[in-house]
C-alpha cells in the first residue's frame, strides 16, 4: 500500500488551513498501513469538573485522526468532511495527553468509516478511556 | 416545572471548571421549559477547508447544550458526563455563528439522552446543519 | 410536494422484496408532507425478558419507516441502502403496537438523513419508546 | 477470567424467553475469554433488493451477540437492556450466513459497551459487513 501523504504534508494543511486542532494540540505522529496515531498534547484548559478532560478534546481527536487517515489513503482531499461521528466514553481520561489510534473499515469511492480507539498517554491498553467511528464523504474527482 | 440553574449559574461553573467551552466561544443564551440554546461565536479559528466550520466546534457545542440542558432539570450536578454522543453532519455551515437548540428525549435517574439541532445563525430551520444525540450518565445523589 | 410512492406502492415492493418486514409485522400507515408514520403489529414473538419487546423489532421498524420515507420522496430506488444507524432506547415499550413517526433531516444527491421516533400505540406521546437516526445512500441515476 | 454462562444456558434462556431471536435464525456458536461469535443462519427471508441480507438481521445479531456477551461477563442478568446501539453498514453481505464477533469495551457495573464486527460465512475478514458498537445498561443487583 502506497502512502498518499505524510505527516509533514499533513502538518502543513493543519497548520494553514485549520485552526482549531492546532489549538486543541494535535499532532499526527504516525502514518502506516495500519492506521494512524494521533496526540492531543495536554493543556491546563482540556479539565473539566472531576479533573478529567473535556469530552470535546477526545470528539475533536478522533475526527482529527479519521480525516489524516482518509488523507494518507486517497492523498490529500481536503474537502472530504465528516458525515457523521459516533463516540462512546469508556474511562476517565488522566489529566494529560491522549492518544487516538485511527483503523480504516472501510474505504469506498464515496465514503470511507473509520474506528479509533482513544487511550490516556501511559494508561493501559487495556483502558481505552473512548471509541468512536466516522463516516467521511469523499468529493467526486474533477 | 422547575428550572434548577440560571444562565448565570452556568456560565460561572464553566467560566471556573470548564475553560475550553471559553475558547470554543460558547455562550448560553436561553434555559427554558423547552430547552437550552447555545451560541458558539464565530471565530476565524474555527474554518477548515472549504469556507466552513470545524466539525469539533459543532460537536462541542453540541455535547455543552446537553450539558447546560441537563444541569437546568437536576441541578448543578457538575459530575454528570457524558456516555455517548452521535452527530450527523447535514448542511454546509455559514461562516458565522452556530446555534444549537437542545431538547431532552428522557430523563432517568441514572441516564439522560436529548437531541441538539444545529443552526447557522441567519440560516434556514429547514436546514439545520447537524443534528446530534447524547447521552449522559448522571452520579447517584450522596 | 410531491409524493413519488403511495402507501399501496411501498406495501407491493414490500411483500415481493423484503419478506423480512413481513415476518416483523411493518404495516406502513401514513405517507405524508410531514412524513411517514409506520407501525409494528404486535406479536407474542416480540418479547423479551420483562414483558417487554425485544430491541431488533424496534430497529427495523426504524429503518423500514425511514426506507419508506426516502422511497415517498424519491420514488422506487429500491437499491438505496442504510449506511448508519444509530438507536436511543428511552421508556420500557408496553406489550403491544410499536409506532415509528418518520421525518427527514436532510434529502440530498447521495445521502438521506432521517430521525425517527418510536412510540407505544396508546402510550404518551412524551414518553417516547426509542429515538434513531438513519443514513442512507442513494445510488446514481442510471 | 470465569465465563458466567456456557451456549447451552444461553440458548436455553433464548429458546424459552427471547422467541424473536429464533425467528431471525441466531445461533450462539462460541464464548471464550477473547468475545462472543454468534450466526444467523441464513433463510430466503433474509433478502432484501440487491440480492443482499436485510438490515435489521444484522442489527438484531449485533444485539444478540452483545446481549450474550454480557450474560457471559456477569452471569444470566435477563433484564440488561440495550440502551443505544449504532450499526454502519460498510460492505454488501453474501445471501449466507451472518456472524457476528463481538468483543467488550468496558464492563461497569452500571454500563457495558462493546463493538461487534460481522462477516459473510465464507467473505473476508478483511471486508466486514459491517461493524456496531452496543451499551446495555446493567440493572442494579438486588
Amino acid at each position: 500500500m502506497e502512502l498518499k501523504i505524510s505527516v509533514e504534508q499533513y502538518e502543513a494543511i493543519v497548520s494553514e488551513r485549520l485552526p482549531f486542532a492546532t489549538l486543541m494540540g494535535l499532532k499526527l505522529e504516525r502514518i502506516s498501513e495500519q492506521g494512524v496515531i494521533m496526540r492531543a498534547c495536554y493543556q491546563d484548559a482540556f479539565l473539566r469538573p472531576g479533573g478529567t478532560i473535556a469530552g470535546p478534546i477526545m470528539m475533536g481527536l478522533a475526527d482529527a485522526a479519521m480525516y489524516a487517515l482518509i488523507l494518507s489513503r486517497i492523498g490529500p482531499v481536503e474537502l472530504a468532511v465528516t458525515t457523521n461521528l459516533s463516540i462512546n466514553f469508556l474511562n476517565k481520561p488522566l489529566p494529560g495527553d491522549v492518544i487516538g489510534d485511527a483503523r480504516m473499515l472501510k474505504l469506498g469511492k464515496r465514503l470511507a468509516v473509520g474506528e479509533i480507539t482513544l487511550y490516556s498517554d501511559g494508561g493501559s491498553r487495556e483502558k481505552p478511556v473512548a471509541h468512536a467511528t466516522a463516516t467521511y464523504s469523499i468529493p467526486p474527482a474533477t
